[in-house]
């Protein structure tokens, strides 16, 4: 970590620094883990290696297929070189199975499949903690047109199928997910880019026989083992070796690319 | 009243009795006032027989309009003779200033005007204290479908015309409203038709030069003179001559039809 870069941003879990080249910031992932709009705070130590590592395997596949990032590379341990996007004020939630925030607000019983897989979106605020709102509130307040909002929901569904499958195919239920989207400006062009991360800090995911949680559910409900959690997501995805811890301290033991 | 009668339900501010016809109900108005999901809860004596004729009033002319109502003639003091409706379970709300839930939800100070008209769904649920969804959580829980929903919000847009119109026209500004729908089955054919009551128990009605509050939130908010403000707002629509009271005991002194 280079302390003489300019820092852009610092978010809960994140920093964003200057990038080397105009148009790119590097993003640094630290070990501060917050829920319920930080009221809950912890540092747990190497979860931001490990979330660069599953959110690096996660976006390099998703711009495989032609799902638009704001990924370019790994730098190190904790730091990704991204695209510098203007950020959508929004996290937009897709969800397959009831939990959290949607089970309690619809008095919906945790762990139910849902009809259809919903997209909730939620006003990034720390003041107002996060509201929920709709298309309608989205498109008065200008935080995004009704085509950026159609191409956001869009990026979304196909998120969506590919984290399904992924996690199914390694024995895991994605219940549900957050991503943050960009706008990309590209000359006289403009595109909706996927930005921020996707790692069990942002998704909820089900070991799919014994329903034991391997996310940030782990820390929200004080279940403890968090950090183990996340290094069975890593090591089932094949990001890391088996037996092979990934701590921020000391060396870190991964598979070479 | 006609206690006889089968009461098919009852609700905070409303009865609904079996009606003389097949496809015919009742509604009677309480003087019942209730805020905050019940939490306060007064009988204010006389509000029903107010609330019935303005109701009447509005449905009258949004029926002459061809904004299609469960209206279909007022019987008595506190009683109208409505169609039986399949309601849908929402309350649809439309703002045009930003007051009540949205300002706090969404950090706006109370007065401004939205940049436009929004349309804001909530579950009626008093168990869940009726959570605000969007047509997302709508359209996947099977509440309405996309096409029930555009026809909701066509409607909605209608009426806000119509009244923004009409209480403009007699000095008042038109913050928001609730309004509720339902299906009416005819033959093989439904329609989405307007349902339930527009009052000033279900409208946000500003006084346009003094500001003052002429609805329920003279309740919400301990202002008193709730009747009086009703009042006022049924003769400025010439519902009621000037100094003639409406009470629920006593003679009841209106215009002829």
């Amino acid at each position: 970590m280079n302390n003489r870069r300019r820092r852009i941003y610092e978010g809960k879990g994140k920093i964003l620094y200057e990038g080397p080249e105009p148009g790119t910031l590097v993003q640094f992932f630290k070990d501060d883990t917050t829920a319920f709009n930080k009221k809950k705070h912890e540092i747990i130590d190497g979860k931001g290696v490990i979330n660069n590592r599953i959110s690096e395997f996660v976006f390099t596949h998703l711009n495989r297929i032609g799902i638009p990032t704001h990924f370019i590379r790994r730098l190190n341990m904790r730091e990704q070189l991204i695209r510098e996007v203007e950020m959508i004020p929004l996290e937009i939630v897709v969800r397959n199975v009831a939990a959290g925030e949607l089970a309690t607000r619809l008095g919906i019983e945790e762990g139910l499949v849902l009809p259809r897989s919903i997209i909730e979106f939620y006003y990034k605020s720390d003041a107002l903690d996060d509201p929920m709102v709709s298309e309608e509130h989205i498109t008065a307040f200008g935080w995004a047109s009704p085509q950026e909002l159609d191409d956001v929901m869009a990026l979304a569904i196909r998120i969506n199928d590919f984290l399904t499958g992924l996690f199914l195919g390694v024995g895991i239920q994605l219940v549900d997910f957050k991503i943050e989207c960009g706008r990309l400006y590209e000359g006289d062009m403009m595109r909706i880019i996927l930005a921020d991360e996707i790692s069990p800090d942002s998704c909820r995911l089900w070991d799919i026989e014994t329903r034991e949680r391997l996310d940030k559910d782990r820390f929200r409900k004080d279940l403890g083992g968090l950090i183990e959690a996340y290094q069975e997501v890593a090591r089932r995805l094949g990001i890391i070796n088996e037996n092979e811890p990934i701590r921020g301290t000391g060396p870190v033991l991964v598979k070479t690319d």
